[in-house]
């Protein structure tokens, strides 16, 4: 009965897969295998192994395996999902979803095959409808099927909120609820600067200003970066939710969960305060919300029904 | 007299520039600039704020700058360039080098310029006739203008060896002088598991053929990644130097250094043990070698030299 | 202009200022001088060495030297002052002032002879008077001396909090005014678990047992111990402080600021939100308070001021 | 099957065992148990809940429990033990010998009964009669029965080292066998600072002197607290392998080991080069020791025999 080293898979290995399998070498959080197509193997390995050489010298110790072979990925604890296409010039968002939703039911398949007993997480756009499509494929219960969104979008507002007080972002927290990006619902009302709530140290403009800057936060990474979109933040988020589960910290962190009257929906994926431990996903926190926050969460639920209702 | 915050500024904003900026940002070593030219400035700005944005997450308090304004890195403690251009088929090695000589020229004049008692950290190719082109360019005494090659070396000879013994990296050394890459001379006699010589534990065949991938290291990912070269460990081994020298440690650490009769070598750039430190280079240490490993070296050398000839 | 390593001296070498040493340390913050009186010298060296001795296998580079000579503590940054007598039994309060207010007198006029440009951080209780006691001694701006209580108070505070709900105490933020202990005025309304006001998510009665637990919560560590009083949580408070100094972090954290005005208090030590970084204590945050909280931080003051009557 | 924090319990909440447990919870190695006697509970309970109250600081999750009820050490994945006497002034070794031999049957008793899975790591002196005890009444297989030394002579000895040398600890390491503190078998020819070997670096009577100084190291500061021994380096060195363990690093560490033929030995416990990782010790690294060496193991055996002859 030797104690094992935890085993995390990522599949996709592109910016924010390589980076999230980096973040997590780094944090010794086990070891870790970053998957591919079989025409991106190669280059999967060479990152891994690249990775694994800066090991000696950053002072960690992982073994990082790059492959395209789902076998390598066998008893993993927890499987972050990647992978998938961005939206190019001239795709219709059906396309999108459609061709992301075969990705997730093959990944699934495979995550379902080596690894029956693990914990995922889903960054895939669109993150809901991607969360959705996995759980469905998997048959995992809803603990153990989880999407990202939150954290990074609160992560993306403190870093604002930061810059704007000259602040620490350590002691800056954000509150989110609702779909990733345009969907977004912000409680600026629950964010604060080492527990002052912001609307005390901000003018309303400059916090709507924030709130607008962070909804449009993805975009503005790939505005900036000309040929693709944002792997840093990203990753970092993944890994959070790793550590949280791994550790069994039972962090309160913002996840894309499936509703089961929470907030008045029922079967769908949206983004929630929850509590997240050992099991995966182990509670939702349900909050009163305000008449308008009630509204635009609402909005963001249909938004996410309206691509759930694209998916076959 | 308020304390300041360290800031590094890293030249050349590609895979490698932005991995040293993120890995430097993590362990909170100071403020950042990432600087690249105006054509890149977009996607340089964009990897930066990605960058800051996963610091809410990861923990970590740094401003994080990208730019093609020089004016930005004014006053760094250290300047790390990793700009310039990679071989490309068809190119020769006298067009590679006289290209980036021009580059570490131009970089030169503006870290003079605007941060004159900086310590310059020089990763571009070919390293050594780099480094030794960025001294006599800035006119800096010897122990401000160092080039990095050897902690990237050993950092797979020890990857290697640990995944020969199935040990932890944590516990594997390596040592060598010497250039980069093919040119590098491995001290394997000075290489240890837990302190046991390798020779004890692993046989010559095994030992030499760990020798030869090493020395073969850089070209192995360059051929697995298809279109590019390492970052992730050239990244992690600058970042090293810098810490060591921020936090003035006196760590034992091979660097290219510049050689006034140290070794037999007078006049040259060359990988030697160093002590690195608040001084930047605080001291070389002078080992004696064997006859075969003094041959090693001096071959070494004469490829050095080689390589300043062409340089105007 | 080499890069020299920062410095930050500890007064006084018993259990709060040992585990200050180390964890100072363990950051790799710089090196660490470890004072005592003269007849301590021996085992305050014993501890120093002790602890040196757990670099190594602990991974930190810092020369912690311990003394009873203060020409040891010469340059440094910062100095934090732990020394000083606990209440006996038997001892009046006025009895504890005199002999702690002598002590800092002391102190401090070493303190102003060997490093002039420092920042102080103050422990000693009872700490609002302490604090101004060094202020007044060492002639430094009102920047340069703090006390701490408020990283402390809400450290217990978040810990009972975490244990209430089973959550990660990473998610969980507390916020206090006023004295220390007895007089600590807590700001529930300011205190959230993941965002959420506790308000929201614990009952009122278990809210007023903690906080009210919180109060007495140095009591309940010498009821435990028997003999002596916490360390461990003190040490940490401190250290965070240091760190936000060092690093520059602009952090918000309470703290025993001196007044000039703020919340209506003129000339005295009080603790208030602050804003730590570079400069020492960079600002006093303002806040609008109810009225009942108003009262509690008047009770509070009028409670310092009667200990600040004692000093002669 | 929800993933489950580790569990270490650390028997004897004295200094070493106190220390040892802090630094558990700052690397979240898993939630903490120590154990002391029924009048020590308190206390216990004291330390345990001031460390616990660092965490949120200091930025740790981990639970951790004071007791003296075997029965909240259930299930844990490892044991470090501390617990035992000190030599005082008048008894006679045997009288040591034979009430720490007490003591260890009867906390060895209660770990087999309560957490018959465990991994078991002895810090008691007399070191290796003491891990010999609780490997014979654990009936444990010897792979998870081993005992601490190596790993705090090393320690002491890189330390001095590193200021003789005026390097950082991170770059010296050191290489023991035999027992612990006078028998101790340094292998000066296997130790290094960068590398480099140090009888290249340092002369002989310096070498001499410090190892001559690491062989009464414990003394050293025993001499210098005046009352107690050392604590911060042996905890630090207990959460090494406890570290190595759980992560199941195979880490190369030196360890008090139960030898069946290895170096000539039979049946005894004895230190020597060891791997650690997830089975506890999975192997015995053997060197080929020079004759001297070999005379100064047998030397050290004999002492190690002579203690064992007064187990009953």
């Amino acid at each position: 009965m030797a104690i094992r080293r935890k085993k995390v898979s990522v599949i996709g290995g592109g910016f924010t897969g390589a980076t999230t399998a980096l973040m997590l070498a780094q944090k010794e959080l086990g070891d870790v295998v970053l998957v591919d197509i079989p025409q991106m193997e190669d280059p999967t390995k060479g990152k891994a192994l690249d990775m694994e050489e800066a090991g000696p010298v950053q002072g960690f110790d992982a073994k990082i395996t790059g492959t395209s072979n789902y076998e390598d990925t066998k008893d993993s604890d927890i499987i972050v999902i990647t992978a998938g296409i961005a939206r190019k010039p001239g795709m219709s968002r059906d396309d999108l979803v459609q061709t992301n939703q075969k990705i997730m039911k093959s990944v699934t398949q495979e995550i379902v095959k080596y690894s029956p007993e693990s914990i995922i997480i889903v960054l895939t756009n669109p993150v809901d409808a991607m969360t959705y499509t996995v759980f469905k494929e998997s048959g995992f219960p809803k603990n153990r099927v989880i999407g990202q969104s939150g954290v990074l979008d609160t992560a993306r507002f403190r870093t604002f909120v930061a810059q704007e007080l000259n602040l620490s972002v350590k002691d800056i927290t954000g509150f989110v609820l609702g779909g990733h990006g345009d969907d977004m619902v912000p409680l600026v009302r629950y964010s604060y600067a080492g527990g002052i709530p912001l609307e005390k140290l901000i003018s309303k403009d400059r916090l709507d200003a924030i709130v607008e800057r962070t909804r449009k936060g993805g975009g503005e990474i790939v505005g900036l970066l000309g040929n693709g979109s944002a792997y840093y933040a990203p990753a970092a988020s993944l890994v959070q939710m790793v550590e949280a589960i791994l550790k069994d910290q039972r962090r309160v962190i913002p996840a894309i969960a499936y509703l089961e009257g929470e907030y008045g929906f029922e079967g769908i994926y949206l983004g929630v305060p929850t509590i997240l431990g050992g099991n995966g996903l182990e509670q939702i926190i349900e909050l009163e919300l305000e008449e308008e926050e009630k509204a635009a969460l609402s909005k963001s639920a249909d938004s996410v029904k309206n691509v759930m209702d694209v998916l076959k």
